[in-house]
């Protein structure tokens, strides 16, 4: 399976297998139903993914990968409202709605895709950190806020909204996050330490 | 099964239920493996659970039921920071953690579940709005807190921690939390609308 062909029923049954993981979960999720529902053989499945684990672990990697990015309009209130809004919209729109099943489910112990989490959340913390530091400068934020304090503040109640509680996460969601995470910041509790 | 032997049996079956949870996760977990940790024989666990849907709803239901109050020392300050050191320790001790793992496992997806822990959240909502509203009387925050927004503010972290990060909580993870929603709520970021 090389070449267009190759490459068009690769990424079906990767997209198949995403979409299996938010409707039946992983637990149910079978190399079968993928296969239907990418409109291919099974044995098509098969040659190329030994189990559903390194599947979905392909499905992921491939799928989810992405780029965050903080704005930089020199006002960190509005930029970080962008961005956090940019964020739930991800997490809610076609590629982060399976992240988010995929947390709910036991293919959050695959060990390719538990590295995979952490990197992801590594890389948005250093994105916060770039930003926080020009907000520094600006006089706009203290100095020293520990980055990943402030992305914790920032999305945890976004993470549990759809992790936990089942619910949508509206714009004033986001715009109340955010507010909360710059009122800490500038009293001082999202230091290192504090 | 029933009388004393019957009870004995049955809470074997449902801690080691809860064990293989924590363990293994929901997808991987078989009757057959939670029978041989309880040290029963498979036809026990089938006599009375027909499939592992109904055994982890049980188990979890039974095992994890909780009562959870807010103390009432007359110093908000004081008694959320024990409240929410309180839930640290009840989430990663024995009952909360395999309610951690359920939450990360497509156990999530059982109906039973699903609606236990809305159940969950909206009794500790309802602890919440009790000591907030004595807090008001007292003066120490002001009048017309929404709940949900603060227990969201105070535990969101937490779960972040737990159910994404993999990481520990600590005590001043806690405090930090409880300090980042009183100054949020001093600022009135967490009323009715805000």
């Amino acid at each position: 399976m090389t070449g267009r062909r190759g490459h068009v029923v690769r990424q079906a049954v990767l997209a198949a297998t995403l979409a299996e993981l938010v409707d039946v979960g992983y637990a149910a999720l079978t190399i079968d139903n993928v296969a239907t529902r990418a409109g291919v053989h099974k044995t098509t499945v098969y040659r190329r993914w030994a189990d559903r684990e390194s599947l979905v672990t392909d499905a992921v990697l491939e799928e989810a990968a992405t780029d965050f990015e903080i704005p930089d309009t020199a006002d960190i209130d509005t930029d970080l409202r962008t961005a956090v809004r940019n964020l739930a919209a991800w997490l809610t729109g076609p590629v982060g709605t399976p992240l988010v099943a995929l947390l709910r489910s036991d293919a959050s112990r695959l060990p390719g895709l538990a590295d995979a989490k952490l990197r992801f959340f590594a890389a948005r913390s250093q994105a916060v950190r770039g930003r926080v530091d020009s907000a520094a400068e600006a006089g706009q934020l203290p100095v020293g806020i520990d980055p990943m304090a402030l992305l914790s503040t920032l999305t945890a109640p976004i993470y549990l909204n759809l992790l936990v509680l089942d619910r949508v996460v509206t714009p004033d969601d986001c715009d109340r996050a955010v507010r909360i995470a710059l009122t800490a910041a500038r009293a001082g509790l999202l230091g290192p330490g504090s």
